[in-house]
């Protein structure tokens, strides 16, 4: 089995960079970064986890927690944050909160207890939940001053997106959009593409959505209560799932997608490829939001210092045949 | 963060005395316990449960291994499983094995050593996998005559599929199936579904494809492959996503879905829903099967008897516009 003195052997690096990437506890530059990382993989390298769980009080788990493990964004981001915890001689517990905020609590006292020696959050804080003085990530969540952020550049996808409703001609366009008494960080989409979508003279309709409901029969029943919309506005813009069920409903309604209806989803899952026409989306990049996370959590395991508070990860307009720009060369 | 030295430090006793009376170990006077209580309480002091485990030789953790959980199959499964797991008092860690047979032997040696109580397995036995005394259920798969399985009935799954190519009228059926060499549980469905057909006059194509691999693209690249077929068969029977990719090159070729070309999928997944028209499809179900697998390994885990080796979960057909005779009810 290979060893750290190997990795650094291949990497051409000093063993003590290898140990400092490895745990977070300083600066190792971009280029070097990627050296190690390829000969971690080409060696089939592993931390010793054993010893180190010994001599540092340690459980070598991270956990995970997310709003509702069926949905594709939450079940590949946790596979890609289980893939980048293995890397790093980390294992991965999980915690589906299915919309019972008692389970936040549990786990969070899992964590106290040392069963986890960090945790990546993809659920909402509870507002009865004390402070707690452990390494914790916040995907896309606040959760209070001291704990970090990671997340999609919001605006720039809202700019993505309000620019096809802008060059497709559109006039009223329906979003739905979380409450606006919830200042989480992907309320900012909504906002942005309000805004820059009215500069343009271009009408906006908002449905408001309960954003701690995930379920799939909640996307499908809110496509449906909308309904009525679909025959009176000329753009969509909602999260990839619900932007599928208003798809099918439209279609359902005899209204042409995209001539009379252009479409925009959000988040860039796998499925909206599946659809005819196949959805455009605003895609998050969610092997570099995974990427990110664990980086934080071990650096802060770590001790490591100066952690920004926010760090903010680009996103892209993936084509799809659900706006005109695309219908001739996207089906 | 207090240590159970500082609880020992303020109750005026011994570290032994703490911890004798944390793990029910030993005698403790009331007065003691009291005075131990107190500073718990005064101290906010939790036990550290790594400690704890290691001296009663239990984690409190199953492990649940899937092929890819970016797939909506074990995505589901995961999350029915680590919910059932949460309602006996059981934490869920994964292992997403993503075509890498090294991560299973890594995961079992998690289990041999104890940092696991059980294993639910989802990914294929490699043969040089020695024999594991520990609690394993094997999920579609065969690990060995100790292991018991948990699995769809996929004979009924494969009847339900042939009745409809039948009714149908179809004259020559596609289907996908994993390699021939493979012995797996869920090679049953092909099996069958050919010899049904094939009784009823109806000529069989049958595809290999490689069980191994449950990726996107190997779906997607799957289907392009077999692009060619489409034209010459009229009806296709493979799991849900390799059928969705099917029906959009149909699409793309101008082949109409379901007057020219019928459509049967396997799983019943969620975006199969979502496709036009929608996919007619076998539905597995998969709540029912993380709750068997999940009362199974903690049977074992308590040295119960009597475990079946092979529990078999129903089926059912749900209706969709991929065939004609749902074509006029459903879209």
């Amino acid at each position: 089995m290979a060893t750290i003195r190997d990795v650094a052997l291949k990497a051409g690096v000093g063993i003590g960079t290898v140990s400092r990437m490895m745990n977070g506890t300083g600066y190792v530059s971009d280029d070097t970064r990627k050296k190690i990382m390829d000969a971690v993989e080409a060696l089939g390298y592993r931390p010793n986890e054993l010893a180190r769980n010994l001599s540092q009080n340690r459980s070598g788990i991270i956990g995970v927690m997310v709003p509702e493990l069926t949905h594709p964004f939450f079940s590949t981001l946790t596979k890609y944050i289980e893939t980048e915890l293995y890397k790093r001689g980390y294992r991965c517990m999980i915690c589906d909160v299915d919309d019972k905020p008692s389970r936040v609590e549990e786990f969070l006292e899992l964590l106290q207890r040392n069963v986890m020696d960090g945790l990546i959050t993809c659920v909402d804080k509870n507002e009865t939940i004390p402070e707690i003085h452990r390494a914790i990530v916040a995907m896309d969540r606040d959760w209070g001053k001291n704990i970090p952020i990671v997340r999609s550049d919001h605006v720039k996808g809202a700019q993505l997106a309000a620019e096809i409703f802008i060059e497709e001609g559109c006039k009223k366009v329906l979003q739905f959009a979380p409450r606006t008494d919830y200042p989480m960080p992907f309320v900012a989409r909504n906002v942005v593409l309000e805004k820059t979508l009215r500069e343009n003279g271009i009408e906006v309709l908002t449905v408001q959505t309960d954003p701690l409901k995930m379920g799939m029969r909640y996307h499908e029943s809110l496509s449906a209560k909308c309904a009525h919309y679909f025959g009176i506005v000329d753009g969509i813009f909602a999260s990839d799932l619900v932007a599928a069920h208003c798809m099918k409903v439209a279609h359902q309604q005899g209204i042409n997608v995209p001539r009379e209806l252009k479409i925009v989803g959000y988040d860039g899952l796998f499925f909206t490829e599946l659809l005819s026409p196949t959805l455009a989306t605003v895609c998050q990049d969610i092997p570099e939001i995974a990427h990110c996370c664990v980086e934080t959590v071990i650096k802060q395991i770590n001790g490591g210092k100066h952690i920004p508070k926010e760090q903010v990860i680009d996103v892209s307009l993936r084509p799809g045949g659900s706006v005109e720009r695309y219908r001739n060369k996207l089906r």
